[in-house]
């Protein structure tokens, strides 16, 4: 019963996502190309939206994290380090008797093409072994085809940033703590795209990767490594901050971007991965989870990542990852000589861990783990990190079904109708305010509504409608999500006295208040009711 | 002479976006990829910058655009409909001996690989006959490689456009005329990258497709077509406007959008293509060219290319794109018999040479020819378009080639040294104000500058530096190109009486020039200057 009435529920916004033009089907007119979805109109700005106000908060308004934009084919390279060559994949079963292919773990609920009444699992064809199926797109760079000239789109925008680490910190003039950020498109070759734009081939992610020092440098500055108290957020950050610290700022931080674009911490869910959910490297990983109709999914991972993907890089590229630390270099001397000893075997213990899960022979593993521990005691090391990575259409997504809502409005005739309203935050609307004059047909009300859209349309996105009834009007913006509606109506032009001259009414989506305001007014009272 | 001095102005050039974070070569640690470049912190925010200010300009300051932003891999009859798969190609040579491949046009100035002192076309490797190499990135979606499932990146955002045509439409509320604008990546397998970005196999594209009546409805509606009186701007939009108003109009718009982002005019080449370059579609196309350090090379163009695009997806999706013309159904039997029969024939003409260059059979395309002027008296008929299409990477290098300056200036002591600037618009400049206090290592003038960077942060993007002498770090933000610096020394703190306290030292980065203003007017000044 809920289920079918979220079903109901999620058809209802699939539906107005392609009626007002938030959200089409890729190459819809040939049919459509499962797992690609395109952006309309509103859809384009809400993603823009959403973009802009996580790079301004993630970036431009802070002083320790900056942006990068690489390419989406880089060197194959890159993914043999990440390990999505090796084992980005799924496993995949071939039916002998009809060539059709599945996951295997999917077999049980996805019907024979044959007799669609069985499912795979079920029906008397014979299967193949299960075999892994990369997950990455392929594609060929330059004219000749070979198995060299193989490259791939990438999975994911993290490892660009990973690959370019050094020339940012080289130019940026950034110390570690510093994070890079990078917003773009990424490629997966789902077998099963589903659940709309959510598990989409084609999608866009915006990830931050922030380098922290190990905890072991931490402590030999500070003397102290902090832990965190308790829950919430920790404040500013601190030079005693290990990756606990961090990783709890981060999640903390990343939960109050939702808030401020209109989730309330009530509609996420923060879901802490059991030991044996992490991958090895990992220290923790926060997923941040959104009640979807179709299920509870993901919208973030923030994951304390250690110094592995740098690591991986250094080994793959042979060039050193290390960042020289002038503190860590000043505070090393001045420690207690066992101090010194312990700082260094945990960091020798923690490299040798990974250098040998990284598959090295136990003899280099020792002899590089050594180095490295050699190398803290002068000031360097490979920076862990902490990352939070969103994706961008699942966050489009999750608004939209927040935002929608019915509720019961007169019509023009006084009649309660049913009134679709999409409740987003100001700060994400794609329209942030519609302008009407009240009828079509009177040129001096098309005039003076005409004036009022240039002088908003600098500050804020302008939609100006004349066609249709007022009431009309009203609907498609609610629709559409737009939280203001200004009219300019027979008062504007002073028809009822020089008090009302000049003055408009300003309606709010929501509540359908409306109230008289001075167009002279209107860019300041708008402008701070949306920022 | 000329051209080793502009050679090695690109190297400076090429120097400085490595050095300072603007450019860096995609995968440079693992040797990078040929034809593949990444932005580093001041580069993405260079780009946009640039990406901003097109999108405010050409769709949320108008009434008649709208935004798109659709997936990079779209269905592969996209790219039949559109030519690409067909004709989109180069021709290649193999050398039979070496087994290297070349640009058939390009022998004559590549080395042969074995004998790098002969040119490929002079060496005595027998060759094969030149075969087209197809520009298209190939890929497979889904989990079987076949050959239904191949799949193409886009060559160009353009078709998307025309794929989503009709539900935009259908959604936006528009009428013709009206434009989609896009920008987004696209990818092209060249042969031979170069010329930095200029020519790179993955790149980021603006584009719009203005759409409007065909010539015949504009006269059946207005009773006459305008035709450009001369050179210039046009002015507003008129409803008697043809092609060919609109094409002026749409270069002229494009000019001055390189005039505001500090391109100007004199910097810009238009060529006209002439009858015989012309795609037989296309009415005609104007490149704007710019004078890069290798050479005058396109920017953008604006081409007039008919009806083609949308009558060859109308052909190949069997789904009609014509719109319902409420103005053209009124006008037409209002019309003298005589002029309806001028302009159904015309129309008849027009569509007869589309449909007969197409390759429709002479019989067929006379018929459908015949439907397409019988719809046009009742209203219908497929819009034309007007395309102004730039390329993102390309405006980013004219910037950085068009600011790059050198000039003399005074080092710490008086001496003069050679001064880098970007003399960037402040506009699209990443950084706008830099904020130093004077001395690092006096806590008052820290905290007030970190007090005048966190005003101005909400506003425009702020760089906060305190290390070095203050001359340096002016140095810094010049090769940056950050318009504005701010510098709050002893006498902010009022130590040189009231009358200077709170107020900074405002630095002008071309002239060198410095004022002192109020902390209190700083915000207004700044954000004034910048707009």
């Amino acid at each position: 019963m809920a289920e079918a009435k979220a079903g109901e529920l999620m058809e209802k916004i699939v539906s107005l996502c392609k009626r007002r033009g938030f959200i089409f089907q890729s190459s819809e007119i040939y049919g459509g190309l499962n797992g690609f979805w395109d952006y309309g109109p509103l859809g384009t700005d809400l993603k823009r939206n959403v973009k802009e106000y996580w790079w301004n908060k993630m970036t431009r308004l802070r002083d320790d994290v900056v942006g990068l934009d690489a390419t989406i084919i880089m060197h194959p390279r890159i993914w043999k380090a990440s390990g999505h060559v090796d084992t980005f994949s799924d496993p995949m079963v071939d039916c002998k008797k009809c060539k059709a292919r599945f996951r295997a773990d999917q077999m049980h609920e996805i019907p024979c093409p044959q007799k669609p009444s069985k499912m795979a699992s079920e029906c008397d064809g014979e299967k193949t072994e299960a075999r892994p199926f990369n997950l990455m797109f392929e594609t060929v760079v330059g004219p000749i085809r070979s198995e060299e000239n193989v490259a791939y789109l990438r999975p994911e925008t993290a490892q660009a940033i990973f690959a370019q680490f050094k020339n940012v910190l080289e130019t940026s003039r950034q110390k570690v703590p510093f994070g890079v950020a990078q917003m773009g498109k990424a490629f997966r070759n789902e077998v099963t795209p589903r659940n709309f734009t959510f598990r989409s081939r084609e999608f866009e992610q915006m990830e931050l990767e922030f380098f922290i020092k190990p905890d072991e440098a931490v402590e030999a500055i500070c003397g102290r490594v902090a832990v965190p108290a308790g829950p919430g957020h920790p404040g500013e950050p601190q030079p005693d901050w290990g990756w606990q610290m961090w990783h709890q700022y981060w999640v903390e931080e990343r939960i109050r971007f939702y808030e401020e674009i209109g989730l309330p911490r009530a509609t996420l869910e923060e879901y802490w991965q059991k030991p044996e959910e992490l991958a090895h490297y990992a220290r923790a990983t926060v997923d941040l989870l959104f009640k979807f109709p179709f299920g509870t999914q993901e919208l973030e991972g923030i994951a304390a990542r250690s110094d592995f993907d740098l690591s991986q890089h250094q080994r793959f590229c042979g060039k050193p990852m290390t960042v020289f630390d002038e503190e860590l270099k000043a505070a090393w001397p001045k420690l207690a000589p066992a101090k010194q000893d312990e700082l260094r075997e945990r960091y020798y213990q923690a490299r040798l861990k990974y250098l040998t899960k990284a598959g090295e022979p136990a003899e280099k593993a020792a002899q590089l783990a050594r180095q490295d521990a050699e190398g803290l005691t002068k000031g360097y090391y490979v920076p862990h990190v902490i990352e939070p990575s969103a994706g961008v259409d699942r966050m489009a997504l999750a608004l939209l079904c927040h935002a929608y809502s019915e509720d019961q409005a007169p019509d023009e005739k006084g009649k309660l109708e049913t009134r679709v309203v999409l409740r987003f935050h100001p700060r994400i609307a794609p329209i942030k305010v519609a302008v009407f004059p009240l009828l079509k047909n009177k040129p001096e009300l098309v005039k003076k509504a005409k004036e009022v859209r240039d002088l908003l349309r600098p500050h804020l996105s302008v939609f100006y409608d004349e066609a249709g009834a007022i009431g009309r009007r009203y609907r498609r913006q609610d629709e559409a999500g737009t939280p203001f509606g200004v009219t300019i109506d027979f008062d504007t032009l002073g028809e009822k006295g020089p008090e009302l001259q000049d003055t408009v009414t300003l309606r709010e989506r929501d509540s359908m208040k409306q109230e008289r305001v001075k167009i002279a007014d209107l860019v300041a009272i708008l402008t701070e009711k949306i920022r």
